[in-house]
């Protein structure tokens, strides 16, 4: 009989179930929900309540809504019974929080609070908490906390208590009124299970935990605020499950919702980034998964613990169970082309694109194939949106260099994508220095399927092979793999993720091989970059930070 | 009785006659004519032979063409008599030269030259003579010439020797059978006069010619070619006429080419940018002339002879008899914002200024003039078309820092003129440290009438007024004020080009004034482009000719 899994993707706008065969990963059937209060950063839903800018809530029904949408809508396309369906498990935007009572009932949803911001989901990109993230950093390097090493030597207002810090600071009562405090990805799974479970992805890159230290002591919390001292103990718990476990069995009322059956194994909470790697076939050192889009999420697994100047994180168990997973990051790519097609495209290239019926990023990448490496004669920094690793400073901005009279909007697309990679090429680089290996690349996401350029500049630019995902939706997939295996051998599922990985997870036969005579001229042009990366990234000219303190002064004084 | 000077003014693409009223410079009538043969930078007209790249010629048939239509032209349309035009002054492009014969015959009107490209005019844009230049250069620093320091320590592949040297080294039998070389503004007046004259401003400026020092000696020449021991004594003269001379009368030839009168006076030859000066009313010391247009030209006045680093020449009697003649120049300004609206302009610009009635660049300026200074957090240097003073660097290339993914477009084209207006303000610095003051600014051609803002700009940035023309056809007014001295005071014209000066050039009423808020931002803002102009500019950081050099490496391998 064949058994079938179910992964799903809570994505920022949508949230999207697939149906996979256990046995080979195939995916049979897929159906996506959009959040019927999408990113809510204007106005709350209901009370008319205006936002601050940088904020962005969620609404958490909209997250039980896609269950009850989108498995409802697998089984029926898919024609599989709900029987053969032996597991299901979840991946995450992340840290993405709210606040509850001790039953699970998110406080927005109670009327006294359904008009408090603070009450709602904070959704990962709610940047409104950067005050609080300044206070956590120089409090922490003020009390020597070691774990700050784990994360670069910074965290971001994104992370889980940046986003508490901010409930009690500026709503109290919402902060006393809150009986847990957690990720969204784990209150999913209390949904479906009836039982509270915090996950080791999330606790360990957003919430500071670590498997052998566990959370920041007390002492540090009172430093914060006296308010937070016993925050873990109050709010969280101090019990972490690693990712791979089985978090329960599905409710009654779950199985309502899904037209599952009840008792169906549900995994332990997991992210989207994170739970790509397996998803690729990745359980071991060696490979750096790429999870390509607006943004670049690299994955890195290593046997032994290592500080990794400049990364996002480094967690125990925090990817596959048995290894630490390193994060990195760059906070713009796909977001960077996105900026330019928008705002520095010449009218004739948009009529031409629209004359030979392609789109503009389509026009632009056979544009820009046809120079060689080093022809245009430019070099950028890839800076538009900061740098999220090595550096770990987002006052950092973008530089192009080497413009003349004769440069075209190709050749400024290209050397947008060439400094993308030599930013991938920098954490590769890193890493390697800081003894965790990486031989190959293997990317997932948007960009591999949209871009060949691209990925031929970045097995060039890095002197590695790169693979790609067979599958379009890495995450869900994985997420089907954690249900496979939470279900267990047993019940015609896995008994670990390697298992799962072995038998679910395809890379496309084509891969990236890197040509070694463009290696040799990329050679050179990142050593170039490389120098201007330091020069203005390491402290040695501010201008960037300048120009940001000059343009903050003439706003304020305006 | 009222009396009239012509002023005709040889422009790149076309001749322009201008018909004043001496008495207040008054322009009562214009007329131009565009050349037909154009720039000829592909094919050689009649032979059809084809050019390499980086020529630039011109047919002097067109120079006579320009006499034969324009003066005609501006007499019937003032209905001025013949007998009431005093003068006639010329300006012209340079360093614009060509070969003829003893008797003033273009080598390129004889049949057996006609299709020898090196035997037609070489236009001041013609760049094929870069090794000529080279050599020059590394000579004249292996000899220790002293007059290198009067043209910033290099000189051009677009001045007269360079050109001069590319003939005896590509076309000896030319160069053998030129009589005479010289500039075409020279040659001009022969043909109206009859006599050979050469002008102090040429000279100077473009054949390393100094009023007490004369030319470089022959053993320079010698050991830049045998061939060329003798260029000054056989092809050219040492009798070197300051401007403001009379060349001589029209002779009967030219006055039927001109419907003017035999005998009437003719000024010696002008260069367009420096017969500017005197038509914008500068005739001493303390102001800073700017012609501004796709590029910018800077003259100023000086009472002594000082050595200005990397300005483009020190002339004595070069612009006003008397005085030392400074020449700076920025090489990409109109260019620079021609470049970006053709590059860089998003459809929804180019859609927005169609609706509204207006060409983009009042767009771009009305959007960027709602910016405040410092606002965009950009920065840029303006080296799109290298660096023609201070660095005096043609390999410099353009930089464009603090981009994010909010930057829209009329931020960078702000940043672009702010980046044009610092390169001003390191020349005016760069004058006001090595002993040449300078009080004011006066702008004239085609920008300051097409871009408040830019104006504004350099006001605030430099820190100084900036006066601007009343005259649009500035080197037209400043080429006839030439001829009314030339026709002096006693034919009802002027003894000295101060008085003409004083009665026939005017400025508009409006003024740009610096405003004082904006000058403490740009003041800060200047400090960083300073630095990023030394680090890149001085050697510290070559990244822009390394990016040439494998730019160039790369085609090279193609």
């Amino acid at each position: 009989m064949t058994k079938y899994a179910i992964g799903i993707d809570f994505g920022t706008e949508s949230g999207r179930a697939v149906l996979v065969d256990v046995a080979d990963g195939r995916e049979v059937a897929t159906s996506v929900y959009t959040y019927s209060h999408g990113v809510i950063d204007k106005v709350l839903p209901g009370s008319g309540v205006r936002l601050e800018p940088d904020w962005a809530l969620q609404d958490p029904e909209d997250y039980l809504r896609t269950f009850q949408n989108t498995v409802p809508a697998v089984l029926k396309e898919s024609g599989v019974k709900p029987g053969d369906v032996i597991g299901l498990g979840v991946d995450f935007t992340a840290c993405t929080m709210l606040p509850v009572k001790a039953d699970g009932t998110p406080l927005c949803v109670l009327p006294e609070f359904r008009a408090r911001p603070h009450a709602w989901v904070k959704l990962w990109k709610h940047h409104a908490a950067q005050p609080e993230a300044d206070k956590i950093n120089t409090t922490a390097r003020n009390m020597n906390q070691g774990w700050l090493d784990r994360y670069g030597g910074k965290i971001s207002s994104e992370w889980f208590f940046s986003k508490v810090l901010q409930i009690l600071d500026e709503a109290p009562e919402i902060y006393a009124a809150a009986d847990r405090m957690l990720e969204a990805t784990d209150w999913v799974i209390w949904q479906l299970t009836g039982v509270e479970t915090r996950n080791s992805c999330t606790a360990g890159y957003k919430a500071l935990w670590s498997k052998r230290e566990g959370f920041p002591d007390k002492a540090y919390f009172k430093s914060l605020d006296p308010g937070l001292e016993n925050v873990v103990d109050e709010k969280m718990t101090r019990v972490i499950q690693p990712i791979g476990n089985r978090a329960g069995e599905l409710t009654e009322q779950a199985a309502r919702w899904t037209g599952l059956k009840p008792g169906t194994a549900v995994a332990i909470a997991n992210v989207d980034a994170h739970v790509a790697v397996p998803a690729v076939g990745v359980t071991k050192p060696g490979s750096m998964v790429m999870i390509m889009g607006t943004s670049i999420c690299h994955m890195v697994l290593g046997d032994e613990e290592h500080v990794v100047p400049g990364m996002c994180g480094c967690v125990e168990d925090g990817i596959i169970p048995g290894f630490f997973g390193y994060e990195a990051g760059q906070s713009c790519v796909g977001d960077h082309f996105a900026w330019f097609v928008e705002n520095c495209i010449p009218v004739a290239y948009e009529r031409e694109a629209k004359e030979r019926g392609l789109d503009v990023h389509q026009l632009l990448e056979e544009k820009a194939s046809q120079l060689k490496p080093g022809e245009s004669g430019l070099l950028a920094l890839d800076w538009w949106n900061g740098n999220r690793s090595v550096l770990v400073d987002v006052d950092l901005t973008g530089l192009l260099l080497g413009a003349t009279l004769a440069t075209r909007a190709e050749e400024i697309y290209r050397a947008l994508i060439e400094a993308t990679a030599y930013g991938t090429r920098v954490i590769v680089d890193t890493f390697q220095q800081h003894g965790v290996p990486i031989h190959e690349l293997v990317a997932c996401g948007g960009l591999p399927e949209k871009n060949k350029l691209l990925m031929q500049i970045y097995a060039d630019v890095t002197g590695r092979e790169i693979k790609v995902s067979a599958s379009k939706q890495a995450p869900a997939l994985g997420a089907a793999m954690f249900g496979a295996v939470a279900a267990g051998g047993a019940a015609g599922g896995y008994d670990s993720i390697y298992a799962a990985a072995q038998n679910m997870a395809h890379l496309k036969a084509e891969t990236f091989k890197p040509i070694p005579e463009n290696q040799k001229v990329y050679a050179k042009l990142f050593g170039e970059y490389l120098r201007l990366h330091d020069y203005f990234g390491r402290g040695e000219n501010n201008v960037m930070k300048t120009l940001k303190q000059i343009k903050s002064e003439v706003k304020h004084a305006g």
